[in-house]
């Protein structure tokens, strides 16, 4: 208790918290003002189903979050998050040791464009990625730095991050990707054009009435035609509350629980 | 009634059927054997939104549903329904001459590859197609000679029907596709290597738990960069009927009336 005491004291006064997922059996650190993950890490992390023995790599990892929650959800897998901000690179490299997972979650700092001076080609069985989507003339690009990176095409497009996974995955290899609706058709085309041929996707609504929010794609490369449209995701349920789906999601992911447990 | 019931003798000598839709608004013949339209040429009669004076094309038309359906539905239109077999385009012709419709529906026999020998260049608002979608050397092909045409990809594939919606459409123009949801990659890439952007689409299922079906897709020519996804359309209900709004679009187009109305 006492050693936890200290952690978080030091926590605080770095400007981060700890936020607690999968009912406290990971902790993430993540900057009180800044990039924090929000429910479409969640759901990125939900969709990837992985087998024993498999490596992993997480393309632009952030906090970290998915490649956390992976090593926790399937125990014989080695993961690598990607992260081209030394900041949140080095945060996450904290929360990985943390959770005393440092045998099996390795955090790079380094540009998915230039991935081959990183990693070897055809390396890894699965990639995935909540890439940043926003386009650069778009929106307001965000006052903070760190979250515009996060969020901004500015150091890489979904051209990029498709052509870095590509470059990583074995042929039959597998990519998951979590992407807005509205441009889930550059995100069809552009796989399909670089041989990421998408076989799986889920559209998620934020209700039975609304327009989806986002499309989770599983491609794989080299993969023929034809594909399955899952049944779709609903966040919310008809009363306004959590869909049960969304609950069982979270019931895995976020029950909060007591840290010194 | 006399001249009615003359009528359906005819019809019956033919080997044909005259089948009421749209609550008997719309009669349509069909071969008693043969190709006879299903749910999909529903659903996307149902989906197409027309505005007043706008002229469409339905490319390969068939027993010619969509048109028919489309000219009871928007009233100030101008549609052309165009089918290469000469059966199924004579048989449209009569169904369009039962329904008093020869001042707004045309019905063209031709081949969409040679589209220009027919129509002239961006001379239409609109086009839609349900189009033949089964591969040549995927399943069984149809020993009948007829439904195969019309269901495989014999005289035509899917960019054959939107290179010749891309001919006739003016800039702006829209098409309006259903096809498998398992081909929607196909279907997404190819509209957008041909400049008919996708816009709008919406995935249906048989029911809630189940993988899409089909992919309803409005897309639009020289249409810029991002698309909407309607929420989910399902065709059963939890009580194994069918749902709500599939009883509304039936409602629309199959109650049975008296044809002697």
């Amino acid at each position: 208790m006492k050693e936890l005491k200290e952690t978080q004291e030091k926590i605080k006064k770095r400007g981060e918290t700890l936020d607690v997922i999968r009912g406290g059996e990971i902790k993430v650190l993540q900057k009180k003002r800044g990039y924090r993950y929000s429910i479409d890490a969640v759901l990125l992390a939900d969709y990837i189903k992985l087998k024993p023995g498999e490596r992993v790599l997480d393309l632009g990892t952030g906090s970290g979050i998915v490649s956390l929650v992976l090593a926790a959800r399937f125990r014989n897998v080695d993961v690598t998050g990607m992260e081209i901000q030394e900041e949140l690179a080095g945060m996450a490299r904290r929360s990985v040791q943390l959770n005393g997972l440092n045998e099996r979650v390795t955090i790079l700092c380094g540009d998915i464009r230039n991935i081959g001076e990183f990693l070897e080609h055809r390396s890894f069985d699965v990639a995935c990625t909540n890439p940043p989507y926003r386009k650069l003339l778009s929106g307001r690009v965000n006052a903070d730095h760190e979250r515009a990176i996060a969020r901004h095409e500015i150091k890489g497009t979904i051209t990029d991050f498709i052509a870095a996974a590509r470059y990583v995955l074995k042929e039959g290899g597998r990519l998951y990707c979590i992407y807005p609706a509205r441009r889930a058709v550059e995100l069809i085309a552009e796989m399909r054009q670089q041989g990421m041929e998408p076989k799986r996707a889920r559209m998620v609504h934020t209700n039975r009435s609304s327009r989806a929010d986002f499309i989770l794609v599983e491609g794989v490369k080299g993969g023929g035609e034809e594909m399955d449209f899952a049944p779709p995701l609903f966040i919310y349920g008809e009363d306004g509350g959590y869909s049960e789906e969304m609950e069982a999601i979270f019931g895995n992911l976020t029950r909060p629980r007591e840290l010194s447990e």
